[in-house]
């Protein structure tokens, strides 16, 4: 058993194969992977572009990249950008001892929900590349090991639009652990991880409480504020803590016990502790956080709020997250507009 | 009233003290603030370290850049590092309207849990730099506002003592609430905010469960050992996640209930994660997490842990831990060896 997949480090020796340069796809099937017949490869937009920085915007030329750097480290792990995506394929094996081997079969179509930096992968040929979506279309074999999320893809919902849910499941299923009825809820970002969050807390407050979404778009705001997932829009600009907060709290509305900051910019760490009421919680889901500035800032006004890294990772979030796709139409509607084209 | 000081931040226009360039420390006192007379600052240690390599280690000439610094900012918000520290004095005047006007008085010696980068200061004169312990004696008066953290300096406890304790009492002050008799918990780091929270895990566990701390020197782990503030020791490198893992479950131990990163060097957020149980918490303290390394470190391993930010500010954090340095003589005698000096 090797749930991490660290017999398949090649150097340095003793790291996670995240942390890895090279790791080995060859190996035999451990019993408690699963390996997959890849069909294609989700790359990070920030690796893509880089890519297309260094090599030029031909496809041969970046598909020649692709197979340099997976040949090279055995994963898709772009060594400037440090980053890599997902991948879709159908299963090729199961071993035995897969904590999914009872529900897991050979042709059964998949997403991997970990990234391609810390998958072993070996690649036969590129077939196609499509910078539009971020995709290198391809034949080969990637390991998932025990610990590795993935998600069945739906029959139902169009392959895209499915990505472009798992891509941010983990903020939806953590916000249904968060919010209860009665609630007031503030999302801060109206993106696509701050819709599925609102639709989720929308539906745990049942009705009582309210879920207000922020953000410096009108836009944007309109868009949300269409699909029915939320009782309120503030337009703000998050950056500017001192603003956020007279917005919160125009017409002597009182703070939020859960704020979700799905921002996508920096800087916008004081304006979510600033909207929490004290003994409320923030959870940050951006990728632009600083540790520092959240940590710092709340000490720095005295504030006594739950900060919550919102790490990817719930259980079931993947199924969750389509559920919630499938019962709000006019969320899905909008997603198929957006990205299923 | 004006909580978070909006009306004494000068340039830019808008922004919270701390990130305000200039502050006016010289306006009359509002209603809800509290005005200090200034003895001591305590610099961050990046800081005077700063402050020593750009002028030399002569104090009179670190005075002239402190007093420098603190005339052009109107506080000790050092422009490289970016970093203050924290102020020790007696009050000299207490707005009517402060939250603590019942108990605070003219006379009372406190230290300001808020950090100098968004204290307003004006020193009358700096008397003394002593930099063997990063600290400059002054006459200044200082403005804490609503909103921020102070501390009765305690009679019986030597006050470098209870300066080096207030300095990290969100720790302690977090954990009470995340332990609970029958966990183990596993604390990472054996220096001054690991022993805290060492001591105050016990307290709570109440005889049920374990709390192990985890550090690198062998040395420290048999400090602590001594305290009788543990149960157990485990000498590991943080950094090496796979080997932290291995000597966490060594002896066929399981994995830990709550997990309290107290290290002091970057690169330990994995560690931290995989010795945590699925349904765990992991908190992190220490200033050199990377938010990115803990969210997509958890997911990467799909283990389902609630990733904790520590802040600071916990109500009533300061009494808290001044309380567990009394109830812990062992401890508080190391401190004083330490700190007292």
């Amino acid at each position: 058993m090797d749930p991490y997949g660290l017999r398949r480090v090649v150097a340095p020796v003793g790291v996670l194969p995240q942390r890895a340069d090279v790791l080995d796809p060859a190996l035999p099937l451990g019993e408690d992977e699963v390996a997959i017949e890849v069909e294609a490869l989700n790359v990070d937009a920030a690796s893509f572009r880089q890519l297309e920085g260094a090599v030029g915007r031909d496809p041969a030329r970046i598909a020649a990249e692709v197979e340099r750097i997976v040949r090279a480290r055995g994963k898709l792990h772009n060594p400037v950008t440090g980053s890599g995506g997902m991948l879709i394929g159908r299963v090729a094996e199961v071993g035995p001892r897969h904590p999914a081997a009872a529900v897991l079969h050979p042709g059964d179509r998949v997403a991997t929900l970990v990234s391609l930096t810390l998958t072993p992968l070996a690649l036969r040929r590129v077939s196609a590349v499509r910078p539009e979506i971020d995709r290198v279309e391809c034949a080969g074999r990637a390991i998932l090991f025990a610990t590795g999320p993935w998600a069945r893809l739906p029959e139902d919902i169009p392959e895209r639009v499915a990505l472009a849910a798992l891509d941010v499941c983990g903020a939806p299923a953590l916000v249904a652990r968060q919010a209860e009825p009665g609630q007031r809820v503030l999302v801060i970002g109206a993106g696509k991880s701050g819709v599925l969050v609102c639709a989720m807390a929308k539906e745990r407050l049942a009705g009582r409480g309210e879920v207000v979404v922020a953000d410096c778009s009108a836009a944007a705001l309109a868009r949300v504020a269409e699909l029915g997932v939320c009782d309120r829009t503030l337009a703000l600009d998050a950056t500017d803590a001192v603003g956020a907060l007279a917005g919160a709290q125009q017409g002597g509305g009182s703070l939020f016990d859960l704020v979700v900051n799905c921002a996508s910019v920096p800087g916008t760490e004081m304006a979510a502790i600033l909207c929490a009421r004290d003994g409320g919680t923030v959870v940050f889901f951006s990728m632009a956080t600083s540790f520092t500035a959240a940590a710092l800032g709340a000490e720095g006004v005295g504030k006594d709020v739950r900060l919550v890294i919102g790490g990817g990772y719930v259980p079931g979030h993947a199924d969750l997250t389509l559920d919630l796709l499938r019962r709000h139409p006019k969320v899905r509607a909008s997603f198929e507009e957006r990205y299923a084209r």
